[in-house]
């Protein structure tokens, strides 16, 4: 990118009256230089089969054009036109809930003939209309695509037709599924059962892995009719979020990041957060270095909240730290969902910048210090690139198996994939330590990190385990928790000694586990504290042991081990433990790792995060996520950016709450 | 009403031996004078299409008449039989769930030709039989009769042509409820989809308008058939219920009794309510209260718990305490639900007056000592009539705009239109204001009022918003609480200054808001208590400021405000406050308007109700909810009609528990 | 049977890699002498309509002949292969949740023609080619047989047929339903409406007695088939399992144990039970009092946990104890389920001897010493007959009924029948009292037993309550609890004084009752404690009050009595006290009946089990359910068989966490 973007969604079509020049205005005013627009609203241009009308999409281009805004154009095809679904009921999605009534968006089968063949005409007729326009800087394919849980009869049709290529024989596939279990067999590919009904978690798993298969296969579909009108200076990208607990949690389960940000030039996101009391900038960081990983670079923020849900009315401050947090993080872009708060439907209470009655409101005046901020600040800030030490390693198919196979099996929801995963990111988040996650796909990568921490690794193939012992053996810091190594690419368990491949990494074997219950770790150099949800019984090959566990029957197990292997470590966290003793442990990791320096003495709620500038220069980010004023010694020396002063090493910065300072070095 | 009016419902189809004559002589001796019979017996009466069978009916009526027990005739529509449903099973309702199965009561389509054709032909068979009957002295139409949610698809065509009689055009109606959102437009009337589905909260509160449409509708069409054989002594009634929350709750949701009680003679309904240490009386009398605004005086209990659940067994007095509270809030007729618990079913423990023994109970026993008192007092106590000074207004379109946009989006079930309307109508009933209920309808009457109420008032029309701002302006004193004024009556948000037309009157503004988070009140005069569920950041316009936000970050902005405005004052509830600070709001405007006199100094347990008699006497009624003895001053001097002894004014009565006294002036 | 029985279910179909000659190595160090196999598999020997392949079965079936392990043979009909459901889809049951999808197992109609035609075709292929096998002890029917809620067309048909049988008229059945209410008389056969939708819950509960029966005559065309091919040697069984809480709670719900077990030779089930800090022995031994009184003796554990569930892997010492916790209580067989932890689907975590990695593990190891012991004491413990003073009479019908009219209509899942059941049971159990189990079919063997425990019988004839009565009177101690005697067969309640038939016995009547608020028990000789989840309000009529109600308005009411009836003692609880309380009431019965000894002062975690066994010498088993260390006084001396040492009478037996001892009277 030449410059940051900062701005906003902008629906016309939604406007209760007349707002065009007004917003614009009011835009400009805020410092916004891009607006995106056009996703979701089908039925407006296409009123009826084949009849088109582009009104709202010419004018709002021509206003933006004339005010010098930036465009990215959304194709329109995750909400579809009530005509269409009467014409085409099929497009209509069948899941486990039966089949799907027209009302809500996301509701179809992407893989539908009449769907693609309507959807296809009415994006070539978008590109068309726009891919000329000046304003027009790039697309956005669809939206937050996802499989929907599809499993129409067409679906699993395409289903048996992919076990076929991968299995070849039915024989093949019941061994690797394991489908003698409860006669589930399937002796000839014409007996597949309705998918839908199956109590075999691989069989499962494998339909969910080829259902993100359908989102990767549906937006290259997208982003190849695109390219045939794209501008060489125009962009694709997507809008991709993330699991969802009332805010962006974790990996997201329905699509492969990794693979179906193939057909894209730059990776988008929405991440959506807590506010008030509640903002850390964890989802800020993690949201944006998953995007990292996708076009291993620079990212976009396509949505994020302004105003939002009623609980996430910002406080004074909070508005423009989240925005510095996504620059922060080595986004480009920061644009809100959306301009105005809607005045109908589903999301009336999901508020924009401006509230419902378009006036300049607290929200509103804070974006107008952003934009001009971002203005000034753009050349020092745009492109920055992260050169971080350590990474983590997520993987969908793990995410996937831990749901059909949950750690806690009396409570399913009490301890998921993301949890584990977000319990190691956490713990580094609040150690100041930055982070790049790295997919199944891109194990050749793990030389380029210090420190590899692999959270709950259930299914992989053997090739990968292989990789991540091979790692250490090269000299990494490998760490690695419970429930990882157990399954192959198929769920099916390793019926060998756990974990498998990675015992003679770890020096360590374990047969047995079970639920800790009143059990406490028990360390030299670890806190007494829980270990809760879950605990591998592990017996140490060759592994040091940094914890065992305080429990009369279970005190002979080790709980936390680490491993000499080759040249480097590997450790082994064998249980849940408190994040006081995580944290303990990745102290241990870092410093052996050489990586432990000053910024991990600066604790949450001071966070700083690093990049490279265009220039070269390092920059240094110094955030306080609290109310109350902080002092942060400055790592280095150089311009403080906000203020425009000169900041010496060492130099004691002061943060005022929710607020931040970024020094640029000299 | 000539007299007062005590009784059962009494269904000897339901017997599981030969009761009548037994049943006759208790009704009798427990001074019972009315009974209500035949509503849910269709079955018993036709069981065969076109074999009729009045046995039951017959010989009730035989054996009430020569007892000199009135009779009250529901028809009875309300469940249809077997041989029906199984010849027309498209009268099984089609609701979001799902299609109907055959069992349970209120499972129709209540539009469904075939219904109507055979209820008609049942109703006029009733009707022949027994409107000239000397003892039935009334009808009931079905019976708490609502839509069931019904979706068929012939509903949805009613519905398009309604929706086609509203607009006109379609593009009218995509405006009205913003339908652009998610290419949920409908560009022709035969794109409609499937209403069930929708995700627009206008397109859906809208179905639910027109869904409580037609239950006016076939209450008027019942009443229609019926008067036609009706005498004119003789009444048509209802037996309307509540929002249920295990018990009578608030304004029920799915009917709108103002409009439904249009084809009605005397408005009736039934209470349930909490009892043992739960018994407040604020359930009877906010029914009662509601009742009375239908048909602008006294109403019937149709239908009141004798024993009820196990958890209502009542404590010795409770139930002559509660059949009092009924009187004192102007019913004419306190009626059980019903003579004998029965003995099998889904009722089986929803208990009558009797056991299922049948023999004399606790619960008799107490009926007995009512049935005489009720008649002694009946002279003094019938065609009671109120003089209230409060009014609250309520409005369904609001109850069902928040359902769709709930005030917690976390826990939408966390503050319901009902629990703001509660939390407002319980603090007035703790400080022993009576109050009368006004509807929408009936804008006209806010001049009788010196205090108008206005809680939550989410969804309305311009000019109901004009008529509450005028009626301060001409000196009322209008109390408006948060989320009152927000949208339009499709639900579409204002997009102007929020509360829209409110703001003058007011004297403020605010346009955004949050949910409290360790935020409490701060004002001189109000106590300092916690701000829970929903606040919003409200700047004064001219209005006075009486408490603000004890918050760091909210501290700037107005919590409860008040506004001279024309010749009355306007006070503005942004929060929800404490039950204490809401008490102590309502004193202050109370003393303004001359309405707190010494009956606001008695706090619960003794809650003390007023009414004119016949003779034009006050009439003050003293009770005791509690298990302690109580004492009050008399209000005015008089005679106790309980004792028939004379009092003085300001003499102190002694409320034994579980007790009342009642005080006619001389 | 000749010696005890130790093993495991294995499946040769489920293995990833060759195991057979490694794990029959492994059973035989084990010192297992008995597997279970084949129930399940169906798909595996039948991979297409009519072509089978018992290639699996073969092979292990021959290693365990030449290993002199014996083999328990399951019938496989409990999970129906894929062929079979693609080419008869109508086998797939219809329940009140809609069709079932293919996928789990148990979901089929049990009734279905297909289903049997196909069914008997492969049973009869298993039984020509297994029956004449040396190794072949038995055989299995099926497993876990239930209804599965099946309500398909043709059940509904069967059902209404068995209405016709049993009622002959509709009217007959109206009345004994009680179906006049809200309209649901059915007037003629084919007037009957689908049952699934039926809200009267008589109706309902004839349609579950229905399907239980069902059950019964399924396992009855099994057993027959079975006969066809069997030696004179070999035995039926059938593995029967509990009402689930997660873990095994009571009695079945959907299954009439006693008439199911009518075609067995042996009576089997299965039982897990919460294990680790939570083992009690509770359900070990409610369950086998269950099995004993199916085939009046001793019976088989058929499946249990080895390690089970994460949360079950056993402390050190568990697995020992719960083995021998089984035979205590009359087991002749100790079975796993399963060998090996299955790699694949749904029960990869109910983990069997074994680990996923086959090695030896904790589990095994103890297993070693557990077979070594069972085959040292084989003919000390084998075919141990009890000889128990009290009884607890149990009831399906009362069971159903009570799911129907729930104890606590606010939360029917707070006081279920089996919770009461559980109530009794357990306060006996802590007593160190053993009891057998009597079902309504059994009402000639209540004069065997001293005391008659008869919890909540909600639903029984008059025959059986006079049963019970006269139990009584001829010098029983009758102990019944509240919610007996209450309705008939058909859940009718009965219209006279309650409990009914009862009500002479007991010297007692009620006809209200309540929930208790804050209600304790005010007794001389129980302890005050609280009344909680039921009340009745019981009047003496000849009994004394053992407890009234402490509680200012019920205090006028007995809690507990006592009635001399004829020449025994009947004992009502008119609500459920304290575990505390119960166990005095208990005490005092006892020591009434003789039957209080030095048994009774030995307290849990100390649990003493006696028995008389094939040498005619008394058995006394000593178990420690607690982690620490435990003495016991001898009851009478002998050998002690666990150490082979003399023990005298009184002689202090100290018990090791989770372990036993065992003496032998000389």
């Amino acid at each position: 990118m030449k410059h940051l973007y900062y701005g906003a969604a902008y629906y016309d079509e939604y406007m209760p009256c007349e707002r065009l020049a007004k917003d614009v205005e009011m835009l400009k005013k805020a410092g916004m230089n891009v607006v995106r627009i056009a996703e979701s609203t089908w039925s407006t241009w296409e009123p009826q089969n084949g009849v088109f009308d582009f009104t709202h999409l010419d004018r709002v281009l021509d206003a933006m054009e004339e005010a010098g805004i930036d465009v990215i154009v959304g194709t329109p095809t995750y909400a579809f036109p009530t005509w269409l679904a009467k014409e085409h009921p099929d497009i209509l999605g069948v899941t486990k809930r039966g089949k799907e009534l027209y009302g809500r968006r996301q509701n179809m089968d992407i893989t539908n003939a009449s769907y693609r063949f309507y959807g296809e005409r009415v994006i070539r007729k978008l590109m068309e209309r726009t891919a000329l326009r000046k304003c027009v800087i790039g697309y956005q394919l669809d939206n937050e695509t996802k499989h929907y849980d599809a499993a129409n009869e067409s679906v699993q049709q395409l289903f048996v037709k992919h076990l076929k290529q991968e299995f070849v024989t039915c024989e093949a596939m019941n061994q690797a599924f394991g489908l003698d279990y409860w006669s589930n067999r399937i002796n000839a590919w014409e007996d597949f059962p309705d998918v839908r009904g199956t109590i075999n978690g691989s069989l499962a798993a494998e339909f969910e892995k080829f259902q993100r298969g359908l989102v990767t296969e549906f937006l290259a579909w997208q982003a190849k009719i695109v390219r045939e009108y794209l501008r060489d200076d125009q962009f694709i990208t997507h809008n991709f979020d993330f699991e969802w607990h009332g805010y962006s949690y974790g990996i997201q389960p329905d699509v492969n990041h990794f693979d179906a940000a193939g057909c894209l030039d730059i990776a988008g996101c929405d991440i959506y957060h807590p506010t008030q009391d509640d903002l850390t900038g964890k989802e800020i960081a993690m949201g944006g270095d998953l995007m990292r990983a996708l076009k291993g670079g620079n990212y976009f923020i396509l949505e994020t909240e302004a105003q939002g849900f009623p609980m996430w009315t910002p406080y004074d401050g909070q508005l423009r730290l989240q925005a510095f947090s996504h620059l922060g993080s080595g986004a480009n872009m920061v644009e809100y969902w959306h301009w105005h708060s809607i005045h109908n439907s589903m999301e009336t209470y999901w508020r924009g910048v401006l509230s419902h009655d378009f006036a300049e409101n607290a929200t509103y005046r804070e974006a107008m210090t952003i934009g001009a901020e971002m203005k000034a600040l753009s050349s020092n800030l745009v492109n920055l690139k992260k050169q971080n030490r350590v990474a983590i390693v997520v993987s969908n198919e793990s995410l996937t198996a831990l749901k059909y196979f949950p750690i806690d099996v009396r409570n399913p929801d009490a301890l998921s994939y993301n949890d584990v995963m977000r319990w190691c990111y956490d713990a580094l988040y609040e150690l100041n330590v930055e982070v790049d996650f790295l997919f199944p796909q891109q194990m050749e990568a793990l030389n380029r990190y210090d420190v590899v921490v692999v959270p709950a690794l259930y299914s992989a193939p053997e090739s990968m385990l292989q990789a991540l012992a091979d790692y250490a053996k090269r000299g990494g810091e490998l760490v690695v928790t419970f429930k990882s190594g157990y399954t192959d690419e198929y769920v099916k368990v390793y019926h060998d000694t756990q974990p498998h491949i990675l015992c003679e990494a770890l020096g360590i074997e374990y047969n047995q586990f079970t639920y800790p219950n009143k059990v406490y770790l028990n360390g030299e150099t670890l806190p007494h504290s829980a270990v809760e949800g879950w605990m591998e019984l592990v017996t140490p090959k060759g592994a040091d042991v940094l914890a065992s566990y305080d429990h009369y029957n279970w005190k002979r197990y080790a709980a936390i081990t680490e491993h000499a292997y080759g040249s480097g470590m590997a450790t082994y966290l064998a249980c849940k433990c408190s994040k006081e003793a995580l944290r303990e442990v990745f102290v241990r990791i870092l410093k052996r790792a050489g990586l432990y320096g000053p910024q991990q003495e600066i604790a949450l709620p001071v966070k700083v995060k690093q990049g490279i500038n265009e220039a070269g220069h390092r920059v240094a980010f110094y955030y306080n996520y609290s109310e109350q004023p902080q002092t942060v010694p400055a790592l280095f020396g150089g311009t403080e950016l906000t203020q425009k002063q000169s900041v010496a090493e060492q130099e004691q910065l002061t943060l005022e709450p929710w607020n931040f300072r970024i020094v640029e070095e000299a």
